[in-house]
């Protein structure tokens, strides 16, 4: 645990030595926060409202050069300030909270969980739910706050190259895309992402599938092949269009089901809502 | 860093504290010793004689209830005892000597590592690398040793039922099939392991193909699907029958390319060299 | 996804070929189902009634050698069959549930998740959360079911040597601790567990640390030296003379802040709630 | 396993609906290729001329907007045409070939492997292997090549405000140093970076020590404590000062002993060799 010791302001001695080192040094730092701690949170749900989860945070905040130190006990302290479950509106209101009571000028956090979406059998609309992987992050640096969302959507890819050469079958396997947005007008939910990467996969996951949903799914991906260039293509074309979307970044990783490594994709843009 | 302390040998004053817990806990050990340290190894190899690898390293021995600690710093010595590069041969040879090294009647290894194996393109003969997580685990007990081999191996599954339902198509994945054996007479390759999972496969993986061959392992995989529960009967129909095995156990992990979690299988059986 | 088949029935012919296959093989298979499904949960928390965590499940059936293969799809519609949040009590009626739906006679269900405390800081009584990875994992077989919990428990450890043979200091570090017990009768808190695991430890870990509790805790656990033997054996000897346990394993792993490997040890035995 | 396909040259009739896609987009493509490839590799070492290990690889190409897909098995055949074990010598040389062969104006690289260094303990001079994570990663654009290389390692720290504040002890523990630099002149060894991070550390880590290297090592910690600021800005002061390096990015990760979470500091800047 760290104490923030301004290099000027007069100190009792037990702390003189550690204050000498700071003048010599004249090394602003970028990030110095906590890594790694987990607290349970609610999330904003376009069907239900909210959602309880259980999220992971990294907290940092800019520290001048004449510091010797940030207060690390401080990153806890807002984490538990807010009700014991923290709900995302308060993201933008947490990063300048965390920045100001950190004496900043720049504060950062990640904030990473798993967010269910209840989704419906193509077929029989058997009902079952779907993880994601989601991260919400952001910096707040100079009064501006930038907010962006992230979301690991596994699809399934199926091979264009493997079904055109091929008598019969094609090989598919599950991929992950990544798609990070910076949130600039109105409000984004992580469905709406999860959506656009599922449509431009060759097909969407399910957690629970009946015969007739099974035969769906497998002709589907058969009628629809994509290589990873497209997934991510694909997903910027969409991205691009989008009022609410300022900058973005685009990742796939198909995990070859005929190979022991990944094939992978990567595309950065900007989208209609770019703030210059 | 630990030291061993038997209870009833004199002791110098500093350590008489630690020395008086350990009489009313009565309570032996089943092991104790180092977890997850790396060391450069040599594994032999069928093809090429040896390769060079990197493992990580678990190894522990059991403690009587009158022995307060063990030596921790022996084990490191073990490993460095032998040259630079650890052979595999001497492997059982290691484990006798690290439980006679610590004064203890069990001794527990394992030794995990990647393993590659230069395997030929189905049409184009085209060589490249495929790599096999392998793992050399084993005890000695009462004056008696045993040595298991142990390979996870990436393979393609087709799922028959979907193949079935399906106009055209069928969902495939990478699967990762485990095979654990007792090795119990005579001389057992990795690469033996690897290819009898591999056989029972609906398709091996490849580190490199060309067109034709994609277009082979995609009909391959197609002509010969597989459920998670055939995968591991047919290996341990062939573990059954092998002279060199005595108890074995399989498992195979399908990566589900229409769901975000996998099927799972895993059967225990015994060889026909097991040893009573 | 698989389908069962038993091998007798008169099936439609689209299958005959798959039930071909069976009968030469012979195999009953041990264990197959589903791994790695996350599923929110709501978990019974002493202090505060329930708490809302999300969940990773294994789930398993056993198979007689005369099916092909079992019904995944019925694994996920028991997790759907439960409100939307499935609350801890009713993990063993779910075992039976599963066990019963799959036609099987054996099943198994492995669940985990992150658990959050919350702690007051040992001087200045401010409180934070803590969290820790528990598992509750069991059995259902031939009518009788298992149950068992399993908690993961970060602490700090300082070593009894260093601290002995240095003339200032002691190295110490964070430690993991992983109780696993049987509950044979009554109930017993993920709390409870969590609690002897820290109370054997040198120290246990805090969220918020103020000045006045840091210092509290340095000195409490130079106080308090602790070899990883000593820390499975304090706990074995509490859960020894536990009325509610029956079988138990208890080990720890130091992240020793003076190697780049951990020192482990691991102790098995009885509660004295031990049903023959 | 994907096909380049230039949109302007005439196809096969097979591919056509492929074609008519990529017209429409006009997106270029950041990053394609393939990802967590393991192959063995030959690395340069200071003390005995080279050392045997394993690598994952990373290896991607930009593709113009203008072409459907890459040429995925032309990085395995990369991987491959250099002898079975690759040198780091041919990094750089490897990146130009791979970005011609793969016919784009940009090519990335990254090449990630556990790398080891003899060390003697600091009393009893007893020698011991240290394990470090080291990756060697560039960039080749437009006829410029840059080369950086990272390495994560192990030390101690001791927290400076733990000692100050309590009347014996300090909580320490292990923490992650990242070191990664941009080599613009000469010759720059990894254990010249590790030996950096090991100097400004509290400790460094050794394998194996004996029970006078223990008490060494314990005292030093404690003689010399380090914030997290501290550990990232000491190195920062070091690498600035160094003619060989352009860029650079410094981070700790401390796993703090007294929480279950950890402390974490970042610094970027340019060293003496930074060429415009």
């Amino acid at each position: 645990m760290n104490v923030a010791v301004p290099v000027k302001k007069p100190k009792v001695k037990s702390v003189e030595d550690v204050q000498g080192h700071a003048d010599t040094r004249q090394l602003p730092i970028n990030k110095v926060g906590i890594k790694d701690i987990y607290h349970p949170v609610k999330v904003k749900d376009r069907a239900r409202g909210e959602q309880h989860t259980v999220a992971n945070f990294n907290m940092y905040v800019n520290l001048p050069h004449n510091f010797k130190g940030t207060h690390m006990s401080r990153f806890v302290e807002i984490l538990h300030r807010h009700e014991r479950e923290i709900s995302v509106d308060s993201f933008g209101q947490m990063l300048v909270e965390m920045t100001e009571h950190l004496d900043a000028s720049a504060g950062h956090i990640e904030m990473t969980f798993p967010y269910f979406v209840m989704k419906k059998a193509p077929v029989t609309g058997v009902e079952s739910l779907m993880n994601y992987q989601a991260t919400i992050f952001g910096e707040h640096r100079e009064g501006k706050t930038d907010v962006w969302l992230k979301v690991v959507v596994p699809t399934t890819s199926l091979c264009p190259c493997s079904k055109k050469i091929s008598d019969y079958g094609a090989h598919n396997q599950r991929s992950h895309i990544t798609v990070r947005v910076e949130v600039t007008v109105g409000a984004l939910y992580l469905e709406e992402l999860a959506r656009i990467a599922e449509e431009a996969a060759s097909c969407e996951l399910f957690g629970l599938l009946k015969r007739a949903d099974e035969k769906f799914v497998t002709e589907r991906a058969y009628d629809n092949p994509k290589f990873v260039e497209d997934l991510v293509r694909d997903i910027a074309l969409r991205l691009k269009r989008d009022p609410r979307i300022g900058r973005f970044r685009v990742a796939s990783e198909n995990f070859e089901s005929i190979h022991n490594h990944s094939a992978y994709a990567e595309i950065a843009g900007v989208g209609a809502g770019l703030i210059d």
